[in-house]
């Protein structure tokens, strides 16, 4: 009798992933490599050239860069599941940034982590289209989306990987649009949740949640808990936490009652917690992973 | 005595525009590319592989679109004052599409055109930045810019430039986001109109109207009127005209009430108006351009 538990990975060419368990369901992978280090924390990599190490100083800016993210990669594999990768900082290099985005995603994905496109792109029709290709041929498995246009232009970021659509951002100034009261007692960002829920439904994998997760920010506690309750089914995607202000009490509320289905990104507080003279920097990246997957494991892991 | 009108043109280096009055401020120098030709025409160039001419079928894709490209700028400048680059198009070629996006932006300049980017970028803090710098790098004059983060996170998409910020977009979908009743009245979009005018009221040129403007669909007359009276300062930059079924009576109420103030596009109505089989489809793309300068000349010129 052939084993009905057959990894379906090998199959599943040119994909990484951590577990077999439901390889085909972006949000299983997604679940099976935070289970797998048993912490929802995710490195963003927003790499800018004023803050790298010294001795990548001599390089030309790119060539610094690459170093630098390959560096960071490396050094956090295996301590974090996820890795969030900043477009605006790659696409401000031009072509050679754009390249090197496409690069350090790959080489993420060779390391056995999940990454996720920080691009908020967003568009209507064919050029939607065209956006989710250019995010999967980059190898994001995930991408940030903007759905100002509406529920049905995410679709296309679906395909082929998952979508996290902002719907609460972590600056102050997001308030003047996202925390507009609707005639119906909502907020324009509780709105946007109801129709990221019921989009997201369409695809839900075995883990419980859906392909189309929502950004919410870890500055907005009370917030978090009333769109929690409106978005059963999503992955929380949660920047803010660590340098933008966010504590382990300020995400709890992103988690479900059972402590899962979020994830807490910090970037400047992680890729850069380096003395910049330091020739072993990327040690102190590693470090910094470790203590803030540790952080995280201890107030959300799910293994005693 | 020095003459006081001496052009300012030459000391800003690297730009070029249609008139050197007022040539320091992006909505003067938009003001007098469109009043050059007495026509608010905006060609967009949205390049896909399957739509370009038989003649370019056996190059590599992005050779082919490139050859697509100059030709259709080409064809376009002194018909038009304005071409919109869809970056969609471009980025999923990946970095040699990235790269050639730069190009064509550089040679639309070079024939004495007004570029915006058709980016719909957005994010927060320095990331907002990078987008900007990204935009400006590549060529962009203007780019289009979502305002989900609020209008602080718009700022860095004005400097060097001027932005267009989504306000309603001409899909149907968006009005499950755009058209969300607020408690005191408004809609969504326009409370995003009132962000924006707020906003944009900081940089006015000597046109009247402000580095800050908006996006509005030509498929929504009734809206587009609202709109107008509540972004008297906004230069609006209309998609949905010709193919996506808009008429110039539904473009009317974009504009001021003497005629001004809007761009009007259309994509795929000029740019693949071609016999595909034919050699001289850029003549035949210049003939559209032509045609459609002349529609709106007819309809918006101020010079009888």
């Amino acid at each position: 009798m052939p084993a009905p538990t057959t990894p379906r990975v090998a199959a599943a060419a040119g994909s990484v992933t951590s577990s077999p368990a439901s390889a085909d369901h972006p949000a299983d992978r997604l679940a099976a490599a935070i289970e797998a280090l048993d912490t929802p924390a995710c490195v963003g990599l927003d790499p800018v050239l004023s803050k790298l190490p010294q001795v990548l100083g001599d390089l030309a800016p790119v060539e610094a860069i690459r170093r630098f993210c390959e560096g960071v990669v490396d050094a956090v594999a295996g301590k974090v599941p996820v890795v969030k990768l900043q477009s605006a900082c790659f696409e401000r290099h031009g072509a050679a940034g754009f390249e090197l985005l496409g690069e350090i995603a790959t080489r993420a994905r060779a390391r056995g982590l999940v990454v996720i496109l920080d691009a908020k792109r967003g568009d209507i029709g064919v050029s939607a289209e065209h956006y989710a290709e250019a995010a999967r041929t980059l190898g994001g498995e995930w991408v940030t989306v903007n759905g100002y246009f509406g529920p049905e232009c995410l679709a296309p970021f679906r395909r082929g990987g998952g979508a996290f659509a902002l719907v609460r951002t972590s600056n102050p100034d997001g308030d003047l649009v996202q925390h507009l009261q609707l005639a119906d007692g909502r907020s324009v960002a509780e709105a946007m949740a109801d129709l990221v829920a019921t989009a997201g439904a369409s695809s839900v994998g075995s883990c419980g949640f859906s392909d189309l997760g929502a950004v919410v920010g870890a500055t907005r506690p009370h917030d978090a808990a009333a769109l929690r309750a409106r978005m059963p089914q999503q992955f929380f995607l949660v920047p803010g936490y660590g340098a933008q202000g966010g504590s382990i009490e300020d995400v709890r509320p992103c988690f479900t009652a059972d402590g899962r289905g979020a994830l807490v990104t910090a970037s400047r507080s992680v890729i850069y917690a380096f003395d910049r003279a330091a020739e072993h920097w990327a040690d102190q990246v590693a470090e910094a992973a470790d203590s803030f997957a540790g952080e995280l494991r201890t107030a959300f892991g799910t293994r005693s």
